[in-house]
């Protein structure tokens, strides 16, 4: 640990190190080509939450490359527990990676490649911190295109934030908290690292297509059927987004948070929304129960 | 060097060393994001091809970027150089990347980190093999759509190549050499690392929009412009492709490259066209002309 690397740890090459120790071959076509996938779960409280469906997918996502991860489910949840643990963290943001590794003699072939798979746990990072909550955030509303799914699918999570970056420096500059980018269609997508929601005098939504299917974003179709609050998928408009009632975000990345400024000006009244509070309310409610989380105890203490 | 490591160097933070031992930390945001630009030129002979196209494109890009390159032509120039000469390559494959390097204890804001520049050479390497001319590519033409210019702009050399290497592997899987990418029309685009040209009755023809601007691309407007062959920019359409007298490719890996088949179908007669090679023996011919490459010698000597 030093000014530039945060609390943690990472595994990679089979060895546990110190984050600032962590590094890939400039070579691996991972970097060279971006040619690798990657998922996300936090820790709360020393309990993953939802960790199988953020394997479920991180598996999915390496066969859809073709490359099918190699580390076994048990063997990657003691590899991402031993992370949290070696890193000293209580609340950890933990990351599993496969590139795609290096071709022997720098050859163009992917198949030649031998596939890379590393991990790391880092201090749990907020988009809007707790104690901003009341405020909100404020995004700017990009005319920014989200790479399509017909180029880059976006069922496979990947690292092409190349449009992301671009709308998060739009948004830092602008003095907004972050972006949201659009469609071929200029409807709305979603921003980086978040899927957005929306809610107005006829229900709840969120954009149907060319967005990442984020295990937060099924959280919260799990938690407002349990709210009884049924959950649309739809193409959503500019001006729905502009005129609605209530908007949130969903991310690994900080849970539900509430979207309460739009470029500036405001959503609704301006106030945290009654939907937008039940959904968080009981979204950290979950991170207690054995059914959506699982201590790192339980994982290494597991055979 | 090793089984998996070419022969060459790497110049990274400031200090010259083996390709193996040539890394980056894995919360660099050239990796965890794709956020990072490259350029790449060819040595034959000992002598830098375009050097001063490929160092202007990559400057550019990193402003597009916002994040310009701190490190002086003059200075770069000699570090590509010493690459070469301590990889001890006479044609090589020269590589100059930036990334935007990691912000501080892992915040999100890019603005925050402090960039990293590094070069490597390893041996020439070619999308077509010299002793393959005659025979020329068979590329796939795939319906893979290119990552639009609306989401990345493709003037900046990037590494976001999820859709060029699932072509690839499209390819190489079906027996094919490398692949053809399409955009949102299903007009053609380009391949991984080449930009392509297409002659009929009518003229020489290559895409206008949503293709990287290639050197080599470049390269081939100017010798057309010597030898009086007029290029024009334009769409071109699946059925304008097959029915092509001549293809060929364009690309730092390899300069001008016959395509003699589209997905196994034979285009014109099958053989390496006339305008192909002119345009290829003047290429090659630019290579020990002054006003076009660069000895090594010389720009290790100059202060």
């Amino acid at each position: 640990m030093n000014e530039i690397f945060p609390q943690g740890c990472a595994w990679i090459d089979n060895e546990y190190v110190e984050l600032a120790e962590a590094k890939i071959p400039i070579l691996d076509w991972g970097f060279l080509r971006s040619d690798a996938t990657y998922d996300v779960v936090h820790v709360w409280q020393g309990r993953f939450f939802r960790l199988d469906k953020h394997i479920d997918r991180f598996f999915e996502s390496t066969k859809k490359l073709r490359m099918p991860c190699q580390v076994s489910r048990d063997e990657l949840k003691k590899i991402l527990a031993n992370c949290v643990v070696k890193g000293k963290l209580e609340n950890a943001y933990v990351e599993m990676i496969q590139t795609r590794g290096m071709s022997p003699k720098f050859v163009r072939d992917p198949r030649l490649a031998t596939p890379r798979v590393m991990a790391f746990a880092v201090p749990f990072g907020w988009i809007l911190k707790q104690e901003d909550f009341e405020k909100g955030l404020d995004v700017l509303l990009t005319d920014i295109k989200r790479i399509p799914p017909s180029s880059v699918d976006p069922t496979i999570k990947n690292y092409h934030w190349m449009d992301l970056v671009t709308g998060m420096l739009d948004a830092y500059e602008n003095g907004n908290d972050t972006a949201i980018l659009v469609d071929e269609n200029n409807n709305i997508t979603e921003g980086p690292g978040f899927n957005l929601f929306c809610v107005n005098d006829t229900g709840i939504f969120t954009p149907d297509h060319g967005v990442l299917e984020g295990i937060t974003r099924q959280s919260v179709f799990d938690l407002a059927k349990e709210l009884n609050l049924p959950i649309v998928k739809k193409v959503i408009t500019v001006e729905e987004l502009q005129t609605a009632n209530e908007l949130f975000a969903s991310s690994t990345a900080g849970g539900i948070m509430p979207i309460t400024k739009v470029s500036g000006i405001q959503i609704g009244n301006g106030r945290v929304g009654d939907i937008t509070r039940q959904l968080h309310k009981l979204y950290w409610k979950k991170h207690t129960d054995d059914k959506w989380s699982t201590s790192i105890t339980d994982i290494l203490s597991s055979y």
